[in-house]
């Protein structure tokens, strides 16, 4: 059965960013060490990262993608990550959440949709029995958070406290449960998966 | 050598106490869940806990109780704790964070300290070999964080979101590295453990 899951990157002090974040400055002061277990080590916004997840990172990723039947991420994250270079790349369908699906670029493999209901629907249905990667930002995890949409929360917690930035559960004032499906830590990252309890 | 080890739980979305805390109202709505592990399971401001951690959670405490030589709590997680029944649970001695240190009562086996500082400083001593551990609140941590104080964060994140309260990080606008030394998992709680770098 096709479960939505959302995934996100956090600081121990609960940042997706740190501070000024931004076009050109990447995800703030320190961010690049949010994502150092995704490229198997450190690496600096003035080089492209090159290298790949290893280890207790690499199986974690594997997993999910083993798992992966479509990507939902908002706009603003779609933005930020100046739409991956101009094409789609993950092997499954993306759909971007949007107030202006007119503004899909032809050919790239994105699927602008108008709002989150209509997104998570249409990945649903490309997902066959797969799963349904709720990639964020933020506030697109929030908002589906409060609309009872997140079968499991993926939260990958990086081994640093940065002081500022944009907060994961910022404006966040609703209470939920979770329970432990698992966690798996490797030096760059703790990776904890939970499932939504309603 | 001694170590100073800031032990404290949290919620998923950062918070040490539920909404509305406070004399006669615990951990405020819902924080009782934060501290589902130490008793283990479930229970209630209503009752007494009479239940013990369990499994991963037990081990995890019989570690911690290993090292422990020392105890410094903040005054007002001193109050709020109605000062444990009116005497020092803990085997070793217990420093108490204030600005008024004569307000300590006589023969519980809390000493009352002016500060921050002098009471880690005394901790210390009285550990010998073993560890002092900060238990709180959130604000003797941050400002022993800020310091450069700790030496390790024990970091226990229980599996609930609680849309408010006090959090952990509030206001703390500082970054700072960690690596990790170890994370276990039990139904009730993820406990991470950070060595603290500078």
């Amino acid at each position: 059965m096709t479960k939505v899951v959302a995934t996100i990157t956090i600081s121990l002090d609960g940042y997706i960013t740190g501070p000024n974040d931004g076009p050109g400055r990447g995800l703030g002061e320190g961010g690049e060490r949010l994502h150092y277990w995704v490229f198997g080590g450190p690496w600096s916004y003035e080089e492209e990262p090159t290298g790949e997840a290893t280890g207790a990172d690499k199986a974690y990723l594997d997993g999910a993608m083993a798992r992966l039947g479509a990507v939902v991420g908002g706009r603003n994250t779609y933005e930020a990550a100046e739409a991956w270079g101009g094409s789609n790349p993950w092997p499954v369908p993306f759909f971007v959440v949007t107030h202006r699906p007119e503004d899909a670029p032809a050919g790239a493999g994105f699927t602008f949709v108008n709002g989150l209901d209509e997104a998570i629907a249409r990945a649903r249905e490309a997902a066959g029995d797969k799963d349904v990667s709720l990639m964020g930002g933020a506030d697109v995890i929030r908002q589906a958070l409060r609309g009872g949409q997140v079968d499991e929360l993926f939260i990958t917690i990086a081994p640093v406290v940065l002081g500022g930035g944009k907060r994961l559960f910022e404006g966040f004032d609703e209470t939920f449960r979770l329970e432990h499906l698992g966690v798996v830590q490797s030096p760059f990252a703790t990776h904890i998966q939970y499932r939504v309890l309603r």
